[in-house]
């Protein structure tokens, strides 16, 4: 079966690559660096819901992904995490985290609306990102 | 160098029980089913910072875990975090979440302060854990 992406996941972010699991995106909101990491399966909505190796693999990916944003950004803490809550497909946040940021030391859901980049900003992230990971695409 | 909890942590959670590589707590709030994974060992703050294979065997664990209190609690939907902005030591929530929680459908950070629980039924829940999880201390 396809994988298809979740409609607010596809509005809410911009594309950034695929690794050989998931699909990395990045939020549109300037005010937290902050990526989402979607595994191109369906029909999946909990980590436990992940094959042994996807999960393993997945691990490898979040590790990969936060190494890269923690480095390009130098965040003073990365957060992790998996809701789900409101958007059932199976998806994880890593969000580099500041200080001085418009959230801290709280988590960043639920922090007032987002803030739109500026495109060439959201670009050069993309682009580092994308170098960093490895990724040309 | 021995593993030390942090206070916070400590105050905050009951002991479950020590799988090989975390020591699971239960966070002292009836109103979530709410798990603390805490890797034993010291000085370790973000995820990245742990060793290859400790962090796979922290996804084994954190799956078992999760699975258990999935299916103890019959939780709509598990949310699994690794934050850390207030408490440096790494550690992982592993929450059940239900449609009709005190923080639904927010994350439970920031959703007001904890309740006690009945101490019989905090006792009964770790017993359930301990049960799932396979460990008898």
């Amino acid at each position: 079966m396809g994988f298809i992406l979740h409609t607010q996941l596809h509005r809410d972010c911009a594309e950034v690559t695929d690794l050989p699991l998931t699909r990395v995106l990045l939020m549109k909101d300037a005010r937290f660096p902050w990526l989402v990491l979607v595994p191109r399966r369906q029909g999946v909505s909990e980590l436990t819901d992940l094959r042994e190796a996807d999960r393993m693999q997945l691990m490898s990916e979040m590790t990969r992904t936060a190494d890269a944003l923690k480095r390009i950004t130098g965040a003073h803490k990365m957060n992790i995490a998996t809701l789900g809550n409101h958007v059932p497909q199976l998806h994880l946040h890593i969000i580099a985290r500041f200080r001085e940021d418009a959230a801290w030391p709280n988590p960043v859901w639920g922090s007032g609306p987002a803030q739109h980049y500026v495109l060439d900003a959201r670009e050069r992230l993309i682009y580092a990102l994308r170098a960093a990971l490895g990724t040309t695409e």
